[in-house]
């Protein structure tokens, strides 16, 4: 049922977590074999965790956690792409929703001085 | 204006990149440093080819370029999710919109098997 994957050097895959309903993007993170297998037979986020070595189920502990609905790979069966539902207040440990809640402001400066010419 | 980021060993850093009108995510791909600088300079996004190891602004030969409307970093300063408008065809080389193009039947298995009881 799991298509061939391509892991890389260390076993793992990045996998892209989606909420389902709202479409955002909440986090990135890597799963092995194993933990994608974990993932898929409970239903529920499981990673691997590159800096504590250790599987960790997302929202073990906080009650945040990830429902899956759909799992998607990409063209070169090297990437993950998860829509979730996300349980909870979010899925980032700073307290955000999402992680990627920063924004880089080059962007808008460089078309706020196009908008000016 | 570039926060710092926590390049990987290889000195790249992964990027989502998602539609900014329909939300979907598109593609992932890796950026160094000039990549990235290349992209906010020019308004487009360009990538580093881990197989090819050049530099590639994506879209380039077929035109289906990708403008960067907004870029946003994680909490852990080692994943960039990049909204853009997407031009053409579509972000992947098959042809279709979107590299996530299939999905893995599992899930939807499972779920039938659950409310099958």
């Amino acid at each position: 049922m799991i298509p061939r994957l391509n892991y890389d050097q260390r076993g793992l895959i990045p996998v892209i977590i989606q909420d389902i309903e709202k479409g955002d993007v909440l986090m990135m993170a890597y799963m092995n074999e194993s933990s994608l297998n974990m993932t898929i037979q409970t239903g529920f986020t499981h990673f691997w965790s590159r800096s504590r070595c250790k599987y960790w189920k997302k929202g073990e502990t906080s009650g945040d956690v990830q429902e899956v609905k759909e799992i998607f790979y990409d063209c070169d069966e090297d990437t993950l792409l998860m829509k979730v539902k996300q349980h909870g207040r979010g899925a980032c440990h700073t307290g955000n929703r999402t992680c990627f809640f920063r924004k880089i402001d080059s962007m808008n400066k460089q078309e706020k001085e196009t908008g000016r010419k």
